[in-house]
């Protein structure tokens, strides 16, 4: 047997597990600072509250199969179209508006080969039953939060409203060949202005009432009040200004966005963006047959942990224990009794388990993963390394718990 | 379509999630204040993998299926044989001792009738690549620390060894029918010591030879040292030695293991123990073909909820927002900024998202969501509502950001 992950399935040892996890934690934390509440659904559903809901590729992708039992289960294969089930199925139980959010992993047998994951975490917030914009600048403004929360400094959220692309189509102001490079000449509009745009529009071989027109279902499409309401909300929020602008070639993929919609970029990883949403009033309401206006937001969690580790924002001090306390059959009690004081400081403390291992064992033990302090007995002494610098000395237990903590 | 999930599967609204993560919290902190480390393995696995590691039982209850590519897949059943796996499959990249915690969903299509669930959450820890007892007891130490710092104060843990019993079937001192009768007598030698086993033993009809055959083998066989040294560093460990006890009829289902083994009741809580363990010393090398010693432990983590919820432990403040800020049109500014202040103040605060719902609607929300203090805005005032006791009162926003901490 070859001992293998199945393709696009992934192991965490736990230098990476623990990376993960510090993510993870930031964004909850975050998200429950703005009120948001945790969700849990299962990994497995029944086939036909899934089905039909992803389109066509989106049935492709699912896992399914028959349960033991003779039922069309799938996985999880998003976690909005479970949020709707729940908001529909608990309707006498969930009070709207419903600020949930929801980090669980999903399933889809996409082709592994464009670096995709076929197990991968979602991050979601959303905030169901509102049509009230302050809840969509709220979406974008938590999302903010969580990025400079781990620290990223450098971001910048594109802002569209799905309704001004879809308009530009329908009315044939823009035919799918020069797709692009439309969108491309709009979207300079916030750096060089209408007239700027114009004459970009020109370049491209538009004739000028063309031009005029697409300008206008921009201005007149551009829900004006709306956009001035979220970007005000957005500034008041605490948002810098430079944070966020209007992005009239925003797309985003799915099709069940119906209102504002939003990506967020970081400045120097450039595989795409971290995290992306909008308003979708359709979708909720699928299963109660009623509309229920939702708006919010995802991060992909693994380009995120990309984007850290590409700007190099994980703390150092991710390692699990503080401190290795070595151990031999003579003193155990020592050992223990200096772990229960670091432990009573809140210090992660290993002793080495097994204490009839030699302790240049043990140090390499410490090193190698690296944790940076090791507590040796010599003789009457407890002894205290600094695995940087080599350095010991013999502090009592209550200094070695300040030099760690500081 | 019935909206309903699937038998034996859940969803958590957020007061279930969030007494759920709190327990999870305090489990991980514990874990790595021992210094375990997170490790994650896929929910799926190539069927091989797990095949045959359950036995029949299991083989049957596995959740499998082909997957699109035509491979034979399975379904995470629990957290050993993929940890088996890890260590075989990174053997140059883990290092032993290797002491991991796990804490992710298994899927098991059990008989849900008896109060059992498909997709249930599994909490392990495990110290593999040491025989020494040390690890041992610090399994059954973690564990009874988490336990504490959950606020459970009488728990017991019963320890046997496989050994004992296997001996004891093996050399036919106990026959199928009085099995369960002989070893209640044998459990309570704590309590009566051995004169009272035998007594108990005489009335069971047992003839005297038979019966101190029966005490011999587990004086013979209890492995005297390794429990002497077991108990010794429990006691070390500062676990309360009213807190353990030998316990001879202790069996636990799993087939693996090979020495001291172990669970733990919680008193006031009847359904079954809620955490157990033991050293497998031969299922980890299963893929390597070498032998890799092991002991770990593992909570049942839905017991521990129920049993938690049935002593009342949780606490009471659980809610996520602490403070609602009301708001309508004329006072966002208001709002956001006394939610910055407070969120500085690592205070979660939610801002009422529609600010165009009239403000006893606003109230009606805090008050059903139990969220203790709302903050209103009348006239030029900023007032602070107590919600449990009503009252109002006008405090600065660091007044009631130290209300609120307290």
């Amino acid at each position: 047997m070859t001992l293998q992950t199945l393709k696009g399935f992934r192991d965490f040892l736990p230098s990476e597990a623990k990376k993960r996890q510090y993510v993870i934690d930031i964004l909850r934390k975050t998200f429950e600072s703005y009120g948001f509440e945790p969700l849990e659904t299962p990994a497995l559903e029944y086939e036909e509250v899934l089905a039909g809901k992803y389109g066509e590729e989106g049935q492709k992708l699912m896992y399914r199969f028959r349960d033991q039992g003779g039922r069309d289960v799938a996985l999880r294969y998003d976690q909005t179209v479970p949020l709707a089930r729940v908001v529909a199925q608990y309707q006498n139980d969930i009070l709207l508006p419903f600020k949930r959010y929801q980090i669980q992993n999903v399933w889809r047998a996409e082709n592994t080969q464009k670096g995709r994951y076929r197990e991968f975490l979602q991050c979601d917030i959303d905030t169901v039953g509102t049509p009230n914009l302050f809840a969509d600048a709220e979406a974008i403004a938590v999302i903010a939060k969580a990025l400079e929360n781990l620290g990223v400094k450098d971001y910048k959220v594109l802002i569209n409203d799905r309704r001004i692309f879809q308009e530009l189509i329908r009315n044939k102001l823009i035919d799918e060949s020069s797709l692009v490079l439309v969108l491309r000449a709009i979207d300079k509009i916030n750096k060089i202005g209408e007239q700027g745009v114009l004459d970009e529009l020109g370049k491209l071989g538009i004739d000028e009432n063309q031009r005029k027109l697409i300008l206008n279902t921009i201005n007149n499409l551009l829900p004006d009040d709306e956009f001035k309401k979220i970007f005000d909300y957005l500034k008041e929020m605490g948002i810098e200004e430079n944070k966020f602008e209007f992005s009239p070639s925003l797309a985003r993929g799915l099709d069940y966005y119906t209102g504002m919609i939003f990506e967020v970029e970081i400045e120097g990883y450039d595989v795409g963006s971290v995290a992306g949403g909008g308003r979708y009033d359709n979708l909720i309401g699928m299963f109660g047959n009623k509309p229920v206006p939702a708006v919010g937001g995802s991060f992909g969690f693994d380009r995120l942990i990309e984007a850290l580790e590409s700007l190099d924002l994980f703390p150092k001090d991710l390692q699990t224990a503080k401190v290795l306390i070595t151990s031999s059959q003579d003193n155990i009690q020592k050992a223990l009794d200096a772990a229960k004081n670091l432990r009573s400081n809140k210090i992660n403390v290993e002793i080495y388990p097994d204490n009839e291992a030699p302790i240049d064992k043990q140090l390499k033990y410490a090193d190698k993963k690296q944790i940076p302090f090791v507590v040796l007995f010599e003789g009457e002494k407890t002894v205290l390394k600094d695995m940087t610098t080599g350095e010991k000395s013999e502090p009592s237990l209550e200094e070695i718990s300040k030099k760690i903590v500081l």
